[in-house]
């Protein structure tokens, strides 16, 4: 049984919060409230890259932390804000969505019977929630409607304008007491902060994770060149080329595509290793059931306990010793890029394990992304 | 049974059309459908003034025609356009709507049975509606959604962007095959015209009716001042008071609000009761059955046949000839007020005959228009 502080950790830890007054008020709801409901919210449009790792391994902590988990597709969000692409093809996007985080989510030790996958479709077309939707557009400006993304705010469309009032609406009709997402999120959840007690429903907590830089040291996007990114299905050997041609100066953080995917993807998933060989998986005592070997840190077997990565021969114990010795040349790019290459067909080989066994997610991917192409 | 010439001219007199194509398509289908359905769309917002007479007596004609004839309550409207009274005094307010409509038909001789009622609210949450209101959001530019009337071009607030869908999407989900309206809608109707065809249903017919202007000669608004228009309450020293301070220039035919109001409203009502006492009722065969009285043009009983006003002992057979007889100076404005102020009192007589007996429609004008205030 953990204590309200270790769930505020576990929950914490890698976050940030829209203002320093929502961290006391998560730590005041997991300490008052025995299941809090936390929703994962994801517009099925482009191709999925690993920066979806981010957000999945995070899951496991609140999980551990004894939440209650959903991952919410939201689907009327990803045709609204597209407006190109048609419905049918929205759904079959969100079906290679869920392919994929189910293959992520089990890589990293899930159990699927422990996870909520909620579809927006599925709430947003009950009556009440569209004269929910009514009022909220009542009490909001157009300006108000644009200012949750950039997106939102450059386009001349109309549907976008809409995308602030589905996800919000969201919070009450999950019935979610936390949403969860990207730093990248935080137009739309001060949306929601602002709006929902207009409402008459009670406000909800946010939290938000680190959105990953690209290869290129920049940030990661579907819409950006196959080569600044990973993708979840790309092989070994293209995993390998395209980190090999990746910006790694020598001694440089700054803009260090390579150290940041290691810090915010890489290191994570190692440390939540480490933790569950030690029996550290708090409320989540399933955690790993269904993992077909065990997983270990990304530290070599004679590395010392407590390693969370092995690089040239040498082991270290977290992302800021590693960093230190990067930047004081003890680590070279070479041997940096190694590791990681290494690291990353390890955490991919699961799940294109699982893409290559599955007959219906090779199928839908072709109606999701017909030719390829990654779309909107 | 009409010719589809009689049909035409029936349904096309006084009217106009988005473009002269139009009333060659609307030819075509009184010429080939057994009986066409048409709505007249009414958002409940402010009181009626006696402008709402202009459609509703439009409505016998179609009747007359053979038309299948719904007034559309558009309650969702009425609520996203004026952004400021709740769902509930929009409820309340298409109450009062249904009571004055009703009175003002069952006035002109509408039995109710023939009539169809229908609440946009009762389509507009079904699912199929609500998805096909994002389509038409995904192909609709935000200028679009301005460009329908001037009130939603300059709003700042988001809902009332949404009021060209809900509206347009009445056309498919009611089944029409015309929808009437005033002049003031030309913007929406071409929104509807260009879009429903892009949703993959036909394009509706479209038949506008003629904007009454205010007593001050200018437009008729309920957000006007009540001196510049007569109101379906206002008892007979009102009517007469409004009318004897009216702009009414001898002689003069521009901005003259009586002689408007006289072309707009009372002609047309006295030409269809001098037709139904020839029988000229087309299939409308039980026009006038719950009429108390029988009811005469506005001529007097020594007028020789075919007059519909007499003004100051002398009798005319049109609009035409009167407003001839005007700007000749036969007829002066005192004597034109005279017969206004006599002819209004007429019509409106039966009407607050049915709201004073009404317990249930005056109940709900205060909870309406709280403090007789008529609001937005």
């Amino acid at each position: 049984m953990l204590s309200p502080e270790q769930k505020y950790d576990l929950v914490a830890r890698r976050q940030s919060f829209l203002t320093p007054e929502d961290a006391e008020s998560l730590k005041k709801l997991l300490s008052e409230k025995e299941q809090p409901k936390i929703a994962w919210e994801t517009a099925p449009t482009g191709k999925p890259h690993v920066g979806y790792f981010v957000p999945l391994t995070k899951l496991v902590d609140f999980l551990r932390a004894g939440l209650h988990v959903t991952v919410y597709y939201m689907d009327v969000y990803g045709f609204i804000v597209n407006y190109i692409h048609s419905m049918e093809t929205v759904e079959y996007r969100r079906q290679y969505y869920h392919h994929l985080v189910s293959a992520i989510l089990t890589s990293l030790g899930v159990p699927l019977e422990n996870m909520h996958f909620v579809n927006e479709s599925s709430l947003s077309y009950d009556p009440a929630f569209v004269k929910d939707s009514h009022k909220l557009c009542a009490i909001m400006t157009q300006q108000d409607a644009k200012d949750i993304t950039d997106e939102v705010g450059q386009t001349k469309m109309l549907s976008p304008m809409l995308c602030a009032v589905q996800q919000s609406l969201s919070e009450p009709y999950l019935d979610l007491d936390i949403q969860f997402g990207g730093e990248d999120q935080v137009g739309l959840f001060n949306h929601a902060k602002r709006f929902i007690p207009l409402l008459g429903y009670r406000q909800r907590e946010h939290v938000m994770n680190v959105i990953v830089a690209g290869l290129d040291g920049l940030k990661m996007s579907s819409s950006k060149p196959a080569e600044t990114k990973i993708e979840f299905l790309d092989p070994p050997s293209v995993v390998a080329a395209k980190i090999s041609a990746a910006s790694c100066p020598a001694g440089e953080v700054a803009q260090n595509g390579v150290l940041g995917m290691l810090r915010d993807v890489l290191v994570p998933i190692s440390e939540q290793r480490l933790e569950r060989l030690r029996g550290q998986t708090g409320a989540h005592v399933t955690e790993g059931k269904d993992l077909h070997a065990v997983q270990r840190p990304f530290a070599t077997v004679d590395a010392p306990e407590g390693s969370i990565f092995s690089i040239g021969g040498r082991h270290f114990p977290s992302y800021e010793a590693l960093e230190k010795g990067f930047v004081s040349g003890v680590i070279g790019p070479e041997d940096l890029k190694a590791a990681v290459v290494a690291a990353f067909n390890e955490v991919l080989a699961p799940i294109q394990d699982i893409y290559t066994k599955s007959r219906a997610w090779q199928e839908v991917e072709e109606l999701a992304y017909p030719g390829g192409c990654n779309g909107h």
